[in-house]
């Protein structure tokens, strides 16, 4: 029997081989009559938390299930939720508030059991769908595919079971066109299998804007949102929900033409990001080469409203947006539009920043020398700032690179006490790294308690040593203090010449 | 004996073999005697323009001599501004109130003669600076390379005359390093040369904005400006004269560590902007494959804040500074800093944006079929609204595989009488070319007067005919009114799937 582990309090579950939740599903939906059901695929790093909004809807009181895979990285989730655990770490207060009051309401259920999409009115999209990368060992892009199996079969369970005029809205990250030419097939034929009306569902698509960190619950609530539908009627009926559950008095609600207009708009509102990053590369490489300051130049050109998208210098990109999604946009262009033309300033971004936490190693060698032997300390391993998220975090190939150079390595990071992809242990005591009287210390990721001056005394008492600033942490006040003591190098901060 | 012709009223002048100004120069500045003398070099689209400035300056009394070459193209220039004929068109009121001023004032004189930099107190250097391109006939660049032969001269035209305490301002869009690497060292090989100390100079570089349209002079004089010196006293002078010409309490003085970092910043500047363009490319075309309009998405994405500078789709890049400075940038990181990195997004980005009238072209041919023997109109062959300038206007490259189509083609535009890289006749008067019964007009710059309901009521007149809008003109409230006759394509909007 399998095994699935709590990642919040380390508790192990037994995943059943049987797989009827139905006795539950159908106390729970008792308990919720009368209510209009929501079943949320997917109980990610979005699915999870649209659950919790969706039982903390503005205006209609919903019975909401959280519905994922029995397997050995999903069954806890599912358990969790149905123990009064949450099972995401945010720094959002929110996120416990709205968790309590659904346990007060008794509206939130979570099963691995599909039949709850029989129960359905409304079915919400969260499941991951990946794009497979190979890279050189420099992390250099050389193909990437999507396997849309996954996927299929995830519209397919629904179809198999939903009601005929059930409203499945998708959020998931798409190559634009899905909705329209894999989901509404799928559905469909389902729908005709089992001699039920095509013509009464609905189906659109709306992406979220979620960012991980303490206004997760507001990136959703209070956010801008792109939707469209298969047809007039699905948009309508999309905007009449996402109106129960949006705030749409502070966020705009925009409807596009049709699903492929929404599609295209989330990969490349990503990709635009990652653009900017990559671009952001280049300029560091030059930066440090003419000896300047990168950041103070950034500053300086942001003062233009027409340049103020423009990014600093960093170690990379990370999380599970930026990283893939311009592929996809390429990938459906090809297979979904018959396109000769992939979309190559898109594809070279995600390998340009892919090679970011290549170029700091080098960086790295290239100003402190080589690393064997030496004790470095890494101040943050997520991908991002104030946020314990390390799915394809940039520092995981800088670490690997400085591992593989024979260098002692110690980890903190405020927000997590184990890696899960790399299945490392964690320090979330600074003091504790610190006290191994580094060799370097490498400043890589941006959490606000690094920022303090608590910190930079801490750092001030050692005894002087190598800094490694990779994302542009410290205020030029501060690194002026730190260079008294320390000798310091930022990623994109030339020597002056 | 050559001629220059005056652009503004065809007067034709003969272009002396004796160079001397000198009797004119000394009446000038006995006439001005107590103020402060600044020598412009340069009266093309900034120097003319910021000779303007500095003779309206706020708190300083100067004397401005602009000095040009004479040659063909440029000796006009020097006559016209001393005969109270300004040598550029402008859609901005303060242009003419400024140089009527200065006439009142008469504290402004054009010269050929570098014995002028003898009196100057301040150089501001606005001279051109040319990157050679070289391109395939479909427009991808091949290759390129920096000629600094007469920058070089120029510099030592200032070097070889001016006073040992002057202050030389370079504005000019340069390959970053060149004020350290190529002004200081001709300065001061020439004042050493002349037994003059090398210490009492002073050299800094800050960049305009310069914006030619309506707001001409207040993208001078009311616009955030970043500045340097090649130390700090040069840096300490450069800002108290910028504080006498430019609204400092309106905007933002940035001063930078260094030269490198201000040169670095103005091509970075314009390479994020090259870049964006670039980047609409790729995706007008995957937009016109899926059927969507990527106006309407580009819409709903800017709505956030961190996506506000996304760009719209269009036919391409024209000016002068969008269309090179990233390339000076790239041969400055090889050249000057021996980088065996290129700066390839930027270097694409000039190539993609070059390529774009050639997409718009196939387009075209895609949409309406072949154009032999047809009736083209074009409206605008400005490379931006509401400005009449046609330096490397993307319209010129539409237009000549239009021409090689041998279709027959008339163009207008409200701000050009005559296109001068073409030397072809642009008919300013919309009733003339709509007269001709066009198959096609093609929107192919975004002046006002074209949105305006006058010139749609004009097309609706006209027999059923087709419109190809390169650059999104219409609202989409006037594309419908335009297909209850027309038959319209706009570039970046496919049709709907």
């Amino acid at each position: 029997m399998k095994q699935s582990v709590n990642a919040i309090n380390n508790k192990i579950y037994q995943i059943p081989s049987e797989l009827d939740d139905t006795k539950n599903l159908e106390d729970f939906l008792e308990r919720n009559s009368g209510k209009k059901v929501i079943v949320v695929q997917g109980l990610g790093f979005v699915g999870a938390v649209m659950a919790l909004v969706c039982a903390n809807s503005f205006s209609e009181d919903y019975a909401v299930i959280g519905i994922d895979l029995p397997n050995e990285n999903t069954y806890w989730k599912i358990k969790s939720i149905n123990e009064g655990i949450f099972p995401l770490v945010a720094d959002d207060p929110k996120i416990d508030q709205f968790f309590q009051k659904s346990i007060e309401k008794g509206n939130l259920y979570a099963t691995y059991d599909p039949n709850a999409y029989k129960y359905a009115d409304i079915v919400i999209v969260d499941i991951n769908l990946d794009v497979q990368k190979e890279s050189n060992k420099e992390r250099v892009l050389e193909s990437f595919d999507v396997d849309l199996t996954g996927f299929k079969a995830a519209m397919a369970s629904i179809g198999s079971k939903c009601k005929e005029n059930v409203l499945i809205l998708v959020e998931t990250t798409v190559p634009p066109g899905t909705s329209q030419l894999v989901v509404k097939p799928i559905i469909e034929e389902h729908l005709l299998k089992r001699n039920l009306r095509t013509d009464k569902y609905r189906l659109g698509h709306s992406y979220e804007r979620v960012m991980p960190g303490p206004e997760y619950i507001d990136s959703i609530r209070e956010f801008p949102r792109v939707y469209s539908g298969i047809d007039d009627r699905s948009a309508d009926d999309i905007e009449i929900f996402l109106n129960t559950i949006i705030d749409s008095k502070k966020c705009e609600l925009t409807r596009l033409q049709n699903t492929n207009a929404t599609e295209i708009a989330k990969v490349l509102e990503n990709s635009y990001r990652a653009m900017n990053i990559s671009f952001a590369i280049e300029w560091s490489r030059f930066a440090e080469e003419a000896g300047v300051d990168l950041y103070s130049i950034v500053d300086a050109i942001r003062i233009r409203k027409t340049h103020a998208n423009l990014m600093y210098p960093g170690v990379g990109v990370g999380g599970y947006c930026l990283t893939k999604d311009p592929l996809l946009a390429s990938w459906a262009r090809q297979s979904f539009f018959g396109s000769n033309s992939d979309l190559k300033m898109s594809i070279n971004s995600v390998s340009n920043n892919d090679q970011m936490p290549i170029f700091a190693y080098n960086r790295l060698l290239e100003v402190f020398g080589p690393l064997e032997n030496k004790k470095l300390v890494f101040l943050g391993v997520s991908y991002r700032g104030d946020v314990g998220d390390t799915r394809y975090t940039p520092v995981e190939t800088l670490l690997l690179k400085v591992k593989e150079s024979k260098a002692q390595v110690y980890l903190h990071d405020p927000f997590i006490s184990f890696w899960q992809e790399l299945e490392y242990k964690v320090n979330s005591n600074i003091d504790d790294v610190l006290d191994k009287d580094p060799d370097i210390i490498i400043i890589s990721a941006g959490h606000s308690v690094y920022k303090e001056n608590s910190t930079l005394d801490k750092i001030m008492k050692l005894n002087p040593t190598k800094i490694f600033d990779t994302i542009g942490l410290f205020s030029n006040k501060q690194i002026k203090q730190l260079e008294k003591k320390h000798t310091i190098s930022v990623l994109g901060r030339g020597d002056i010449k």
